[in-house]
């Protein structure tokens, strides 16, 4: 604060700053702040990565910021939180990472990323909730205006079609633009015309060509003129290239400091007129605008309460792991019995994270052994490591000792999962199994012991099919945060009845996947071939079997739907559904709502995730569910049009507890939009005859020529139509010569 | 002839000709015939549509061409001459159409059309002849031989990208160049390199937005500069957009006639500047010289034995059926014994080839109910129709007469089909199934007598998996010509053992082809998401299970498969494998042989054929073959480098019976060219630091800096390698700044 207690407003700052000053606001003073302006009380900003949790470094952070941070509270990745389905969970876990980041004088956390799963390799899919755009965006929004809510900001990552971390950093993902639209900016679209994250993250990549960080059709028309972005655009660390194009395009923030050399270019284009000042008033204001929105929790940092936030991390632990199977309702295990071998490394070791840029110092992390221990207190509880997690060789004398314990045990919980070194950001999975150390002791286990519980600790899918079969039941604890460990002992004990969905397709074989052939790309390109049909949408559309659909979650209660009826509401079509808890505990369950466009002029998924909601219910309880449906859950995006088009006829409403569980389903009819795309020369024929006017002259032209009959032809008039007026007009004798092609066309577009 | 009966060389006549006579002559002068100019005694050629058989018009033809042609030999479509990977049969056949079309003075037949089968959808396929651009090639090429031999020139078509029916005209085909030339040009390329066809027919549609007719790329550079195709490029019929824009991309003649439109723009654009004198003559040359090759045909045109090529047409359809299935050994028939149902409509009343520009009037039709009558003289031969092709129903009379001859039989032939409307020229097909009227009557007479032998006449695959397993042998007899009745009753009655092989793949189900998602496209485009995975490259890549594989085929003997080995030849690695007839019959085997390049650094199938041999043997015979394989058979399209590129390494050496039925397997290790893509200032460090020159200056800048240790880490040295040198500029103390890229990039690629 200068000489002043109320602080100037940004546009009265912009007024007083010299183009020197404003160019050096464009750039970041070292690896985590922003340039201050001490003169005119702008201080610097700390910006710090950690979209489940914070990773403030400790000061004297290494040059590309990965070393430790001081603790903060590590909740479940968004790969588990995904799973949960369950907004209000991520507003609190928002909350409360908000609050850490205040309490650090932390301005604006790095995170959420939507990007969206494309294929199970990437090595950073832990980080991202989905294969789904809706549950994605949804839930990033509900996380975003948690953290916000605390007077700090988010950055909303990384934007955009970054699905990969092989040449992350050059790759151009050449996509169409329908399927950027439907898919790819999707998640981004929700969370800002919802949330209005403070800042979007610029990704590493290119897209059709074009460097993210460059692009003023990303950066620019859709992030701001389309969707009503208010905030900053910050590059990822180190996504700059050509500075002055960045700014130009609506990058305003470079990050982490250049050094100085961002600003030197800034203000030699502005020197030779590549950029006007204008261009850099624009983002300097943006970030002004940032400076004044951090003021108030700067001004009142707080705390946190560490053991309030702890417990917070367990409860989303729990709803984040999916029950995948349970046969013959081996579990909840029962509070008296005989012993329970527990085996894996991983029940007293845990993997609760990812590696790279998200990594957080926890404040203290619990391991699943020591928590079942202190739950089942009525039984006896083995332990076996069974495997070194980094090793991929067997160890005979760790096998040998669990196998043991296995026998002499009533029931075996299993942990496996991931080594850290599977998955990380900065390179992709080679594969999807697990290591083979861990499969080969699992066939040994259950050789020793039919009654297998395998706890999975893994931040993306791993294969299954090789040995689902031969255990009992299987819960995908995914990267539980630091008290995944207590989290996975309250559902192994059922002092928590599991809720979650699987927000991923678990697929049956790695090469089922989309992507075969189509990823990771070579020679500086990626094509993302399979277009729509991304995760759910491609194993519906070429009838794959899975080892567990998406949306597929295991409760210890059962769950009845009914009453299916639409409604008319205020945000669109009201979707009703009673759900009633038939079994014999407290449960949620998470209901979702596809929508199939089933008459459709362009190809559509066969059902697509339009809603969901989660509820709670007491054994014999029923409550009604509404889920509203915007026109956006019917539209497709027309490329030639350029905008979102709802096509009259029929949709199909299908209601579930699974992708491919529907329980209920109906159709709705709507009358849809009219596109008028213009006629051009060399418009097919039938796109002539069916135009409003210009149909009438060409048909008129036609009455009493040959070609007529042969236009209308039962047979060969479908041909015929197919063929562009222009090309018809150099047929012998056809009635429209090529002179009369620009009036028909100027007479039919006006 | 005017004046002299020496004709003038083409040179010479150029410059003899108007502007306007130039003009004219890229020009039809109606729809089958190219322009005269009488007073220098350039005569009008005649073009005229048959891949397969030729289709010239009687006199009076109508505007778009589609009334009856004068007889010729039908010959059977591509999609049957394909499956007898046979190229000195598809030279033989050749020869014939060369006579044929000589006698009519027809100087060029429209074909043949080397297209691949993208989609099982695509309504012509009927016309194209596989998956594999190799087999197509190689085929291709023989026949465009044995036409040529004849004095008669081939339009090799349709140039390029052309692979389905909707939006023909105006679809552009999206798909990147790597793929282009590894899948959609490369049959082209062979034919073009081989055979010289006298043309190449420019296709109607548009590829990545360029319309073919107007592609300097496709036309001039990749098919002239490149290939060094010699002869004219014609426009499909109706493919002509802006005339002076084809004339310029290389686009030679237009047909059919465009009534003077095409020549008064094209003098228009010589007035304005548009098209120079050279671009004309260029065009006009090529016209000449067409002519020139042309006129000793015209001279002599002689004439055919209508018997000699009905006889060739008759082992051309022997050769093209393949026997999918043949269980219990329930084929051949025997010459005595119980009686022999036939039944279906086809038997008697054959589909012999597609509809629309291919369709030949043919100079007789043999139906296979006649044919096997005359061969099971000592057998009772019953029929019943069953089904009305055209009928989407059943007729239950027709099915009950079926039902009652087939329960009275000791073998059941069952003939069924696609009806005409089915696959056509001028639209897709909307699903792969037979209609229900034959399925249903297929189930109905399983069940009164389960010896069931199926004979398929399709163009395109059908859905088999439904029946397949309910009968004892199934003969693909495809579209065979007008000698295919006579060829399948050869074939059942053993009197030609089969040897005909699958050129393409007949997938379990619709749903599992490449396209899904990606086919017919919307919108005007099409993309190729599934890249180099067409057919059984994209089975393989999935491992998914198929009805019936690439390359697939039975016999009524057996092969045995030995001493694979390889040697250096003349024009490359020589494969040589010996094959013994280890059954009690004569018969011809296909040997396949496959390429998998194993260590590759880009995409590449699984495996691909890249040669073939037929081999005819006695019973106990044994004969060694030899495929060479070029360096083409190792190479891939570098699209960063614009060139065919061999990678050094280990490449497996593949022979099979089919492309699931590899026999023999050996390894070799080839050394490669070296490539090197130039460095720039965004490549990445590790690419920096792999350069041979400039890795040690960048190495030698890093020594002694913090940043040396952590470029060179084991955990995070990989993330760190893969960022862009210019990104790294930019980090704090890097020790190479931005200003000295550019030296550093300028002495690199020095």
């Amino acid at each position: 604060m200068t000489d002043t207690d109320v602080p100037r407003s940004p546009a009265q700052l912009l007024a007083e700053l010299t183009l020197e000053e404003k160019a050096a606001l464009l750039d970041g003073s070292d690896f985590w702040h922003t340039e201050p302006v001490e003169r005119l009380g702008v201080p610097a900003l700390m910006l710090t990565d950690g979209p489940h949790g914070l990773r403030k470094q400790a000061e004297g952070g290494d040059h590309l910021g990965l070393n430790a941070s001081v603790p903060a509270t590590c909740f479940p990745p968004a790969a588990g939180l995904a799973s949960s389905w369950d907004t209000d969970l991520l507003r609190r876990v928002g909350q409360a990472l908000g609050r850490e980041a205040r309490a650090e004088r932390v301005s604006v956390l790095l995170g959420p990323g939507v990007n969206m799963k494309r294929s199970p390799l990437c090595g950073r899919n832990f980080e991202y909730f989905s294969e789904d755009p809706v549950l994605a965006g949804d839930l990033a929004a509900a996380l975003v205006e948690g953290v916000q809510s605390q007077g700090v900001g988010t950055s909303l990552k990384h934007f955009a079609a970054n699905n990969q971390e092989t040449q992350r950093m050059t790759v151009s993902a050449d996509v169409d633009e329908r399927t950027l639209r439907e898919i790819y900016l999707t998640a981004f679209e929700r969370v800002v015309t919802r949330a209005q994250p403070w800042t979007v993250m610029c990704s590493y990549n290119r897209i059709n060509g074009v460097y993210a960080s460059e692009d003023p059709w990303l950066l620019t028309r859709v992030l701001r003129e389309e969707w009503g972005f208010e905030g900053l655009v910050v590059s990822d660390w180190g996504a700059v290239n050509v500075r002055e194009d960045g700014v130009r395009a609506g990058l305003d923030l470079e990050m982490p400091s250049s050094s100085g050399a961002g600003a030197r270019r800034v203000l030699e284009a502005v020197a030779t007129g590549r950029l006007s000042t204008a261009d850099v008033d624009r983002s300097v204001l943006r970030v002004l605008e940032l400076v004044g929105k951090s003021r108030a929790a700067l001004a009142e940092p707080g705390g946190f309460d560490v053991e309030a936030h702890h417990a917070l991390a367990r409860e989303a632990a729990t709803r984040s792991a999916v029950l995948l199977k349970n046969e013959g309702g081996v579990l909840p295990l029962a509070a008296t019995g005989g012993t329970v071998a527990v085996v894996g490394e991983f029940a007293r070791t845990p993997r609760y994270q990812g590696a790279g840029s998200s990594q957080v110092n926890p404040t203290r992390v619990d391991d699943a052994l020591t928590a079942l221990r202190a739950q089942l207190t009525g039984r006896e509880v083995t332990f076996a490591a069974g495997y070194v997690p980094e090793s991929e060789d067997t160890d005979p004398a760790l096998v040998a000792e669990a196998v043991a314990n296995a026998a002499a045990a009533e029931v075996v919980v299993l942990f496996l999962g991931l080594p850290d070194s599977y998955e990380s950001e900065g390179y992709d999975r080679e594969h999807t199994n697990l290591p083979p150390a861990q499969t080969a002791l699992l066939e040994q286990v259950v050789a020793a012991n039919p009654d297998v519980v395998v706890v999975l600790a893994n931040g993306s899918v791993v294969n299954l099919e090789p040995w689902q079969g031969s255990v009992r039941a299987v819960l995908e604890g995914w990267l539980g945060g630091q008290a995944g460990g207590g989290a996975v002992a309250d559902l192994l004990s059922g002092a928590v009845n599991p809720s979650g969905k699987l927000a991923e397709t678990i697929p049956l074989r790695y090469r089922d996947n989309p992507t075969i052939g189509n990823f990771p790309g070579e020679h500086g390109h990626v094509r993302y071939g399979e277009g729509l049909l991304i995760g759910y949408r491609w194993y519906d559309a070429h009838s794959l079997p899975v080892a567990a659909a998406f949306g597929h979650g295991l409760s210890y209660t059962t769950f009845d739907y009914s009453g299916l009826r639409l409604a008319a509401g205020e945000g669109g079509l009201d979707v009703h559904v009673t759900i009633t808890n038939s079994g014999p505990v407290t449960g949620s369950e998470v209901v979702q709502v596809y929508v199939a466009d089933t008459e459709a002029t362009v190809s559509r998924p066969d059902q697509e995730l339009k809603g969901f909601a989660r509820v709670t219910l007491e054994p014999g309880q029923s409550r009604e569910v509404v889920v509203t449906l915007d026109e956006r859950a019917f539209s497709f995006w027309h490329s030639t049009a350029g905008r979102w088009v709802v096509e009259g006829g029929e949709f199909g409403i299908r209601v579930g507890a699974s992708s491919r569980d529907i329980r209920l389903a109906t159709t709705v009819e709507l009358p849809g939009d009219g596109v008028h795309v213009p006629l051009a020369a060399d418009s097919e024929l039938g796109t002539w005859l069916a135009h409003p006017g210009a149909g009438d002259v060409v048909r008129r032209a036609l009455d009493g020529t040959p070609w007529h009959d042969m236009v209308f032809d039962e047979r060969n008039g479908e041909m015929m139509r197919a063929i562009p007026l222009l090309r018809l007009t150099r047929f012998p004798e056809f009635p429209v010569s090529e002179d009369d092609l620009p009036a028909l066309v100027a007479d039919a577009n006006a």
